[in-house]
């Protein structure tokens, strides 16, 4: 269920964008209780003008290598759920693709669980 | 009020775009009673490392057509609106631009209605 | 803490790009407390069939130039704030970069404040 936007300089090779896909997932699964196979991912690539930044915000030494990671998911996490999974990415990411944490941006969006169609036109998760 | 963000696989013609976007309005129009000229939409077209999809995610075959549907709008549909949104989405979309209905996902975020300015710099929806 | 997404029609130059972001920001900073070093965007350019429009929704008439801003951010302004909001940003982007005011397209999503983490895996604004 969760939709997930990564927004990064463009540039990066095929290779680098498969990394992160597959890191992204790998954390949401091993933290939030993610489904392997519940996996859903826009990437947008930008000039320097199209992703803005602040290099130094909450005194976090931000690069251009920053990746925005935007989660649309259903309520319902707990505090130590979302601690986990903020942890889970940046040090995963750190190792692959070897991103620097500081360039690890999350910000989650929570939705109710009746608004999404995974297809075929039907509410995939009904409420009780 | 509803702004749609649709992304697909880059490659369309701009025919297939438009009878995309025709189509979502009308089964909006008909389901959740939006405005006839109530229509905001962005489209975002990927290559094949930028739109990650599960091609069987809850026992639904998805293919390289997806089309991802994320509907921003005020909060207050009934499960019953949502339901035959989900419904008109797939069914229309089906027969035109032709998509498999395995092929339509779709998401809703909810908001105030006071989080809208649709010009002027004034709030559209002011609350009573 | 905002995320803010820009969408705007293809072929604007750099300069009128930073315009909007400068612009965006100020207006943010000056009506919603947003601290001057907290500043994350996103642009994206899109075709003509690529950002849709209705170019008289609620009376108001809209141009080619029309720019969708969407910013996520934590809930909790109130009202008077979100109309200051609107209304400064209509304003000061008809000073710079000239756009008209009804080419100023505004929606908020807001979240909670433990829903970001701006860095090194940590929950940026943990809850009391």
């Amino acid at each position: 269920m969760p939709l997930v936007r990564i927004s990064l300089r463009e540039g990066k090779s095929p290779s680098f964008l498969e990394a992160i896909s597959e890191t992204i997932h790998q954390a949401m699964v091993e933290t939030i209780n993610v489904p392997p196979d519940d996996r859903f991912q826009i990437f947008t690539e930008h000039s320097q003008e199209g992703l803005v930044y602040d290099p130094g915000y909450l005194g976090i030494k931000r690069s251009d290598d920053l990746v925005i990671i935007q989660i649309t998911l259903n309520a319902g996490r707990t505090l130590d759920q979302k601690r986990a999974l903020y942890s889970a990415l940046a040090s995963r990411l750190a190792k692959n693709p070897g991103l620097r944490k500081e360039d690890v941006l999350i910000g989650l969006v929570e939705v109710g669980k009746e608004n999404w169609s995974f297809g075929n036109g039907e509410m995939s998760y009904p409420p009780n």
